[in-house]
């Protein structure tokens, strides 16, 4: 059986024109810096967020670890949401392998209040860990794939900045957030300290993320990166496949349009669809208490319907992998299950 | 000037009879475990708690440190309450040494909430760090210095037994409330893995907290606080006021009183106390947007009475070291200068 | 100008025939272990290695890293020589990630003495950190590239077992060991715990390295790898790489050819060549004092020869990408030089 | 039976006049900065070690930890012998705790090779772990407890800084090491960036250890000091102990008498003693192969006199807790007990 899979848009896969550029892809050892296809790919990435310099990493999370490794000693606090991906579904690398400090703010919004923040800017005390970073995530996967508003992410980074915070942003999907407020991705990039990307998620490429920051913060980040085991070899392999992904970022407009249609069809369903102020490629919504939703997942399965089920959250993805009349279909099952 | 000290219940001063018992404490080499002062303590710690084995440790800070990285490796996650004294005030140890993740919970009832401690407990997945281990603080500094009831904390004992999490008890001020439920201290602690208690609060020992667990956990226990350094030669001089402290737990009654009168008659004078379900020798109140916290409590300093500012909240702990009448006095200084 | 690459096997550029099968892989999202071709490479890996199962990792460092966070808690000690690679050339992780003690052995000839292991296998104490691993390197790099001999390899993990260690093996480059030997790689990964080996050295695939064990093992690793930022998603794109590299290991008995070679041509030029007891594809040399060893390598590499300067010592590494001419052109190219 | 105990002279018991002191100590909370007998201490401490400030802790390894933490982020290397306290009896807990690296270096003359040094003095390389901080221990515990000389170390100490290093002094014992030299203990302390030297060894206060260093250093130490639980509060009754110690340091020329006298009357019944370039308090010596030497310290025991027994060194220890007489009469029972 052929799935329309919904339960992230990690399972895109490489498209043709990925696969031949990663045949084509000239490379080197890119420990020794001497990679031009990642080199190419770095470049391009650091021109597109605004920064100075890029480094590929092999994932969102390492992207996130490296990142909070480099700008944070051990003991420091990072101000994070409480739904935020870092906290939440990395394995609590930040603590577990950096001993940082995880000071928990509400992010229900998507971004978190400007009063719980600066509640943890306090002045230096023995009892407490310092706050040295904010992250921010955007768009915000657990909250409803929420895309933060330029004026808001805007004035929370100055915020921060205000109080002597850097700032790194888990843009995992920034695209999508550009994309559904209409602006460069530097629009929020360049604001930051950091800023890490995927190039697996929507934009299609089978691995790899990219940071971004100056050239002290790149060069430490690469320090960061070995260490965890990030150095690869001929990594061109990889990274040509980035470029291209990179490069049809623009795309991504339609897998909002493929979430919309979802969205509405479920509602004119009847289902109760969490509402967020910018929507981009998620779907999700609630079930009532009785429903067993190991159980619908399972049902709709076995029609050909995939998607991660919580206990009582149900979250739909949508990306380049399904198309329209997948969406379509995938609603009118969703909808005839739920009704069982 | 003599002071009104309501900073903390740290601020006790060992008595007469302790400094005695300190002079004349037989002691050896505690790292060779031959101090029979420290040994005294320790057994007399385990039979108050109802625990196999103790261990003296230098600080409540170390005996939860200690107890945390005893119980849990490297990754684990520790469901914590957001405002607890382990998460909030002992500078984030549990992370930045332990390499820990604290898995926040709403505490503002002074324990968690069963769905919320629930909500961690996930199948296994590679994203999640793994709940191991619920911290439980009673009583609990930040909510008021609130009892938790034995009906409340063994319930929620027994819900985190259901699910596999280890239990340990910030017990810093369990004494006051087991006086304040007038049950044994080992009601409480007999539940629970590990349980931590102050000496140097509100018992009044210049220095040192007891953790006490089953034997293997205390050995473990051990070779931790080694390593942090708490390992102390011949600690029986400090041990001796300890036990001093300890067999006079009940006498903390008092310090429940005299914050009763504090409470009575700020309350009367018209200031908004916090309330809560069963307090102790704690009384929080919060004022108005409009005054000056700082400078209230700088003027209290100058009329002979301490307390510590937070940004809006006022705490006053009574001790052994304020009287009924200081109290009296106290409130009627802090009454006449919340009217100016 | 084309080069002579001596700097190392990992400068290997991926075949006509890697390039094809990559770009015609099968993939899925291997963070749901779903990737046909990750799964088929884990599963040859096993079988090669004798083990139950295996994980596909970015790096030697991560692999490396990864098993010993799997293997250790936080404040075990993990036997390792001073001059492995574990050691000295991954950045410290072990410590600085996971918090493993590393307790020194002298490794000149390339495993540690047995008299040197013995002295950390010390009775539990306070004082300590409790030696929990060993871990040994074959070939072991730094020591000219030694293949340790089966006997050797099978004698020294009797006597960790003996003493309750868990043995970890950094086969990094443990097919030439096999060849250099004449047995499987198998003879020597059976015997350990876990076993690493890299697919990016000398089996020319552009990244990647596999880790084996057995299932919980693997279970336990997999959860670190995605904590370290390793999850990848369409990962078989390069995997199909390394099945090839791994099913042509057998090929490297000529870079040991090559290496013979140059070692044979330098030392009939005069060079004092470091000799060790079972030679692969390095060759090591010490030049005189008086020498400038990166002057050396600039004036070499001017001509077309590249490798790799240290203080006072030469490395230089045979592999696929050099040819049996290119490795003559080399030998005369550093005897001129080191002549002028 | 009253033991003549030679295990270690941190076996040494408070005096009358420690009693007195600390039974009429002044004392405050010390977490607030208001013991005052604490801040005499340190500023006694400061003073004699030529540093601007101190800081009380718990014990040697607690000041060792804290001053390692605070000069070092997780990841960077620390350059120790790897006979050092540090790396050897304090559980490896600058890698456990604070994810430094330890760069072992050979101590076997007490005082590292300066090529040995200079050889971890890389250029920045992704590979390795920082060189960041010399650790010197001085006199020098497990190579014969040798006092190392003011020129050596100042030469050391030299090196270090032309390397950008900085460097912590092990000084548990610095003032047996200044007596032997006739100089004073700044002599040495005033070239390093921090010191941490015991209370509670040969100067007989029975808990405790000062660390020095610049003001910002001690600040940032405090905060470390607080994180691991060593943040006491009526610390005042243990530092009154301590100021007595502190005062009576030159009394320690007496421990070296009483060593000298034990080496004396062994090495003429035979005993092949370790000789060390400038001994102290301390006599090691090997005893054949065929000795059981647990058995030996065991009869010795069973005969009044105690000492550590390892796998084939003995060390014994003279303190103010041993007479005169009683070292006479130790030689003679191990003498005895010898030539069964």
């Amino acid at each position: 059986m052929t799935f329309i899979d919904l339960r992230s848009d990690t399972v895109t896969k490489p498209s043709a024109e990925m696969r031949k550029a990663m045949a084509e892809a000239e490379v080197g050892d890119d420990v020794y810096q001497e990679d031009p296809t990642v080199i190419e790919l770095e470049k391009l990435s650091a021109e597109i967020m605004g920064h100075e310099a890029a480094l590929f990493v092999c994932s969102g999370t390492m992207g996130n670890l490296v990142s909070l490794l480099t700008h944070c000693t051990r003991g420091d606090g990072a101000i994070l949401g409480i739904n935020s991906h870092i906290y939440v579904n990395e394995g609590g690398g930040l603590s577990a392998l950096g001993g940082l400090v995880p000071l928990c703010v509400n992010d229900d919004e998507g971004i978190p209040k400007p009063q719980d923040v600066l509640s943890y800017c306090r002045p230096k005390n023995v009892h407490h860990a310092p706050a040295k970073l904010l992250c921010l995530e955007n768009t915000h996967n657990a909250c409803g794939g929420v895309a933060i508003s330029p004026e808001a992410f805007s004035s929370m980074v100055d915020l921060a900045k205000s109080k002597g915070l850097s700032v790194h942003l888990d843009g995992a999907r920034i695209f999508n957030a550009a994309i559904a407020w209409e602006v460069e991705p530097a629009t929020y990039a360049r604001l930051v300290d950091s800023v890490q990307f995927c190039l697996s998620k929507g934009l299609g490429a089978p691995m790899g993320s990219v940071i971004c920051g100056n050239k002290s913060y790149i060069e430490r980040a690469r320090h960061w990166r070995k260490r965890v085991g990030g150095g690869l070899r001929q990594a061109g392999v990889v990274a040509a496949a980035g470029i291209v992904a990179l490069k049809g970022y623009r795309d991504l407009a339609n897998d909002h349009e493929k979430a919309k249609i979802l969205r509405d069809r479920l509602a004119n369903g009847g289902v109760k669809i969490a509402e967020v102020s910018k929507p981009t490629n998620m779907v999700y919504f609630e079930v009532e208490d009785a429903l067993d939703v190991a159980l619908l997942a399972e049902r709709c399965k076995q029609r050909g319907v995939l998607f991660n089920p919580t206990p009582k959250k149900i979250r739909l993805v949508t990306h380049r992998d399904v198309s329209f009349e997948d969406v379509e279909k995938a609603a009118k099952v969703i909808l005839e299950e739920l009704r069982k």
